[in-house]
């Protein structure tokens, strides 16, 4: 997917996240699919959105509400994933995503792909097996969030 | 590539690493690919090997003479690929090894993978660019980690 | 200082926290000063509190509203402090407690003691200097917390 | 204890340490006690010496052998008292030091303090209890760790 698709739809995904009630946790830089995310929160009535960042010389998006200064650099891509109940990947063209994704299996937490291209789909999906959930939208990409937190819930 | 070729591999390339006088460095846990790579170290005349725990829980491989808990679980893949001069994949079929490739790269590590296949090179060729290396065979692998470290110390 | 009189503070000092329009971050958990703060906290009109959990099996107070999920033990106090304009221990009789006092000043945080006993106190003011300050109550801690503020957006 | 004492002490350790046949782990940096610690090892016959460092930025000590790239700060501390099987302190002045001999109670690690001053000692005890002994020399100090690792022998 081209750079310009994810960001636009990381955009609609923080908007439809905030409408939803659910805080957005992202990697809080100020750049890319992370500040569209957090810019599109912020056009909800209501949002909280977290920005859990490598260290403190960070530059920070300005529509994120609390910052969670990690100091632990590209490894804080392991606590995104554990603080989240699913993970939304808005294309995987970048090391820094296929890692997040990657850990996402790792912890057994749901992984939605949204706009991520055929080799990437296949090698993802052959990793992680049901925990990987294809979208085609971002209305579906929430519908399918919705669907992993009911289930998640009728475990407990 | 099917696991038990990564494994044999793994112990090959143990044991070719120890003879080059490198210190092998691993994730460190008694299974798979790690244990026959610290198996493979010790069949050389002299070798270290250091293993990077996720935890103290951890189960550790008989071969590995130095153990580093870290008690950051699988964020520990950043410390590994921190403290590599170079990184070798062998197969890259488990979320756990792509998480380690993907934060390489991130961290621009050169990446040799050996025996990946056809969708998972292609798409770690795409996200690494040059960092990304591939070797049809253990001692390949060797040789292009050897070519890496002299150009790190060129670069210097 | 007695336990009982550090939860009393610790309580206190989480309403005022709110009330201040100040996020209350904590370690989380479902014991002591953490549980406390975070149940005072709720006492005010509004608030927002986070706790940085060690891990996944952590047991949460119910009055935290997000918790980020570390995976890093107890280096997330690390986190805590990092991601803190300042820090206040309402006693310093435990390990825990004690090591992110000595990570704040070393991260140079301002830290503010409450009720801490005569050799903790000197002590830590050893080796913190004028990043240091005591309070003899919950209101001159807040008071405290405020002035450091105040210097810092001056320094910015 | 001034900082040259726990320095020249530093250095005894290094190389008392070596010749026992232990491991010496220290934070790798080309400063103060991690590098006498460091430098005393490699008077000894053999030694093996490892830097837990807080980053690749870090300036590391001529005489340690293998470095562990953690990424993750002061954070690091963590992983040094949970590599270890004792941790010894000469002199606890900074809070860096401090952290670690918090951290190393908090993970029911055995600690042994050496020329360290009586406010620390005191404060030092009341938090660790049994598990923090006194050495007045280095010998000493040898001997205390030497115990310490023969009780969790016979504990397991």
């Amino acid at each position: 997917m081209a750079a310009e698709a994810a960001v636009s739809n990381a955009h609609e995904l923080g908007r439809l996240i905030a409408e939803q009630g659910w805080v957005l946790i992202t990697g809080g830089r100020d750049a890319g699919v992370m500040k569209a995310a957090n810019a599109g929160a912020k056009q909800a009535k209501e949002s909280l959105t977290i920005g859990i960042l490598p260290d403190a010389s960070t530059e920070v998006s300005p529509d994120v509400d609390v910052t969670i200064v990690t100091g632990i650099g590209e490894a804080r891509n392991n606590i995104i994933v554990l603080s989240a109940d699913a993970v939304i990947a808005c294309g995987v063209g970048d090391p820094g995503t296929t890692s997040e994704v990657a850990l996402a299996i790792k912890n057994r937490k749901p992984v939605i792909l949204l706009g991520v291209e055929d080799a990437a789909r296949q090698f993802i999906s052959d990793i992680g097996g049901d925990d990987v959930h294809i979208a085609v939208s971002t209305m579906q990409a929430i519908q399918l969030v919705s669907n992993c937190l009911k289930v998640n819930r009728e475990g407990e």
